[in-house]
């Protein structure tokens, strides 16, 4: 690990550090039992708390007063961990960062209920945030949630549809994945007095790296044959999930092509022989180089949001953050 | 119907009319159709909104602008909304104002999502309203939120408890159905510039009308023959659920009643003739005698909050409104 990097990676644990701190102690209540235990489950799970630590880096980036602003930090991560409980029901996960998913270890009306209590406390924990333009955040939060309804909705519609476009599948994803970092880089900013103008180059950076991100997700998931992310080599094709790569290869195989991938996704049970054939015309149409090259285009994007600032704007931290990221070898 | 009965009628109607037109429009997209239709169902499907009309029948009392305060009370009734496609998921329950729930029409998955959605365009509408108050309004509906919670969780875990006390049932029913009531009251004066001493008189008041609202339902349940507010006779007993009249019947009865009304709660399927059986034991055990009174003191407690504001303000649309609300016969 080169100095730099270490540096960087001593540099996010000072930033993650306050917000679990803060986080193992925002619920102070212990009855109801059913819905406090497992919200405190969840928010005591550990994960990296990227998202937290991603808004408070752009809040440092614009000269604001970080330790002012842990309680926002704090709303997006308890936001973050509603979306998690809800989706995970949604998709039938038993785990969830090495553990058992909320509705698996209580039951579905649980982890409901639990879901709701946390999009309840993300508030409340926004509100503590000191700062005039609470309204302004409070707005963007909202804003924000609704799309990544709109993001899960389009996710699970495209589970049971034969004819997604990639159009259609890069707008789910920036969605469901973009929407929420983007939320982190913006109110990063607005905390710390960005313009309008900032503000808009900020969310477009936090989105285009969470596309990135979902891109090489879908990657990584077929090319790497270790265990990653907790994911076992070729899930997505497993679960018949429409990834860039499925989406690519559809619209741009030979007719023979499509028939045989369509064939493979048919059995019940695809075999890792059936992985590695998927795997196979993924690279004859292209679609593994496109899917590197599309991540590339979201990181220059990501970039371009950063070189559009003014440069008193040290964005040094933002740019380490995405290399951060999107170092996962394929 | 009395002259005054009717003009009051009209006067709710001249409140609801313009929340009914508000929450029909307030949804502009239509995709993703999984999010939005059930959404815009659940918008669209009538109720008497009892609740945005209690909060501008408040902010009225108190002399503001109540056509600025159209979407802050759209966004209670949406906040409410939400709270019922949720608790019908774990409830199970089939139909709601006479049309399928949600999740009975489209699935669990489908009515969680739409849970959410209204959640966030319940802030989102809450983030329209006029004021200068907006940051507390925000605490109010957030807090309020979180009370729901914990009241719904209780509601279950009492589900499958032996042992209710009736002082936790009391706690239950306050933030299961008073709880909202008091938001509609503190919010209306807050919005209309009203004092702290006043905003909490005025929770005071909606959640005394919950309380009692919550006894009488569970009253009309088992002393009503005919179908009240779309339940059968008895439905309550059928459900095993904990009501005021079973807590009070077994926490006074004599061990021979207690005995008999726990053997008859036992059976598979409880007949008509179990639940006049166990009407008979809440007779001679006091418990529907109690109730009744209960309900008035929770209803005198109500009317003292009133009288103990100024007397400048006009507190004769609320009385009207507790009336109406508790004039259901028995």
């Amino acid at each position: 690990m080169s100095k730099a990097s270490s540096t960087f990676d001593q540099k996010l644990l000072t930033y993650k550090q306050p917000v679990s701190q803060y986080l193992s102690s925002i619920i102070t209540k212990e009855k109801p039992q059913s819905l406090y235990e497992p919200m405190q489950y969840v928010l005591s799970g550990g994960g990296k708390q990227l998202r937290p630590v991603l808004m408070l880096l752009t809040a440092n980036a614009f000269g604001g007063a970080v330790e002012r602003m842990i309680p926002a930090a704090g709303a997006i991560e308890i936001l973050h961990n509603f979306t998690l409980v809800h989706d995970d029901i949604m998709d039938n996960d038993a785990t969830r960062r090495g553990r058992p998913t909320v509705h698996h270890k209580w039951g579905i009306d649980v982890a409901l209920l639990a879901g709701d209590g946390l999009v309840a406390l993300a508030y409340e924990s926004l509100a503590r945030t000191q700062t005039d333009r609470l309204i302004d955040v409070h707005r963007m939060f909202t804003e924000c949630i609704l799309e990544l309804c709109e993001g899960q909705a389009l996710d699970k519609e495209f589970e049971v549809s034969e004819d997604v476009s990639m159009e259609a599948y890069l707008e789910m994803i920036r969605k469901k994945t973009g929407r929420l970092l983007g939320l982190c880089t913006e109110m990063g900013c607005a905390l710390s007095g960005g313009s309008k103008t900032d503000m808009v180059a900020l969310r477009g950076f936090g989105e285009s790296l969470g596309i990135a991100f979902q891109i090489q997700d879908d990657l990584l998931d077929i090319t790497s044959e270790e265990k990653v992310l907790g994911k076992d080599f070729g899930s997505d094709i497993k679960r018949k999930k429409k990834t860039f790569l499925l989406i690519h290869a559809l619209e741009h195989g030979t007719e023979a092509q499509r028939a045989e991938i369509r064939k493979e996704m048919q059995s019940e049970q695809i075999s890792r022989d059936g992985i590695y054939r998927i795997r196979q015309h993924f690279e004859e149409i292209g679609s593994i180089q496109c899917a590197l090259t599309t991540v590339q285009e979201y990181i220059d994007t990501a970039e371009a949001h950063l070189d559009s600032l003014h440069r008193d704007i040290s964005t040094g931290d933002l740019k380490n953050f995405l290399r951060y990221i999107l170092k996962r070898k394929f």
